[in-house]
């Protein structure tokens, strides 16, 4: 049950946006810019460090919702998805994204964490300035929408069928008030 | 060093919200919502939070300069400041504020550590779920902004003097691009 009385129909943190609007619109303008920008990292490379992030951060609504989204542009390879949650240095993706997945993993842990190896890593692999600085500031954010939404204990919808139909959405749409005002309800009525 | 190429004349933070405006932006608009809101819980006791959470993340540049933004809302009582830092028990500060601390403390560890005790204990003390969810999102921004911080290795001042003079112009002007902007150079060209 939540902490604090918020609409138990909306799942996870789009209850907490729905809470508290003033709060929610610089979080999903954060969230579009950091997820969706298509400059440097693809949408799907974002995705999967928060995805991974979330795991690390054991936020279950956060790590299914967005590896769920992941999944849809990565054509609908869950078992990917799944593998850079636990096993990333063995998955089938690019070694940049596996050091900045490195590097992600440290930043949940703190800040003061990477190491200026981390960081020479990523760039012998063709990370840019730009990519190092979202990959941190992805891993950041992370670090707070899990502990937002487990932190107010938001309700986690346990139909597994439900996540890739809100990922479809905001696959669609982005982040952001619309998405979680025209919410499907988490329970059917 | 910092980790990627910004302006290093830039304090902290105010470098990497330099490096991306896209970011820095929702960035400003959050802090100011969250940090100095009047209603429910005052900017002083949102600083407090905001620096003990940053002080429990060993993030020196954050806990430095919000406890000397704290300390300007507190009429300069820096000595109660050091105390919300490492003792906040015994801090001569009201019991509602130590139970929203003790929630704090909990975000900072992991959401999923905050407990029905500690929020059951809060509300006994007075606290509104507005106050609640405000206490949980500053302690998850900080979790955020201390990893963004040190992750990337931003300079952190060495001056003590010159964070009085920092946290007066975010007291008198806000969080936001126009106090970066404007931001004085660390160190005299």
């Amino acid at each position: 049950m939540p902490h604090i009385n918020i609409n138990e129909d909306l799942p996870g943190i789009r209850a907490l946006l729905a809470f508290r609007p003033e709060t929610a619109e610089p979080i999903g303008v954060l969230a579009n810019i950091l997820l969706r920008d298509t400059d440097g990292l693809t949408p799907a490379e974002r995705e999967l460090i928060a995805t991974h992030v979330s795991y690390l951060n054991d936020c279950s609504y956060c790590h299914h919702s967005h590896g769920e989204i992941a999944c849809i542009y990565l054509d609908g390879n869950r078992e990917l998805v799944q593998q850079v949650r636990t096993d990333y240095e063995n998955a089938a993706i690019s070694d940049k994204l596996k050091a900045l997945l490195a590097v992600a993993a440290k930043v949940q842990q703190s800040g003061k964490a990477v190491t200026v190896e981390d960081i020479e890593n990523a760039k012998q692999q063709g990370a840019t300035d730009k990519d190092i600085h979202d990959t941190v500031l992805i891993a950041a954010a992370f670090c707070m929408f899990n502990r937002y939404v487990d932190g107010l204990a938001a309700n986690t919808p346990t139909d597994m069928d439900s996540y890739p139909l809100r990922a479809k959405q905001v696959a669609e749409n982005g982040y952001g008030s619309h998405v979680y005002k025209a919410s499907q309800p988490m329970k059917e009525k």
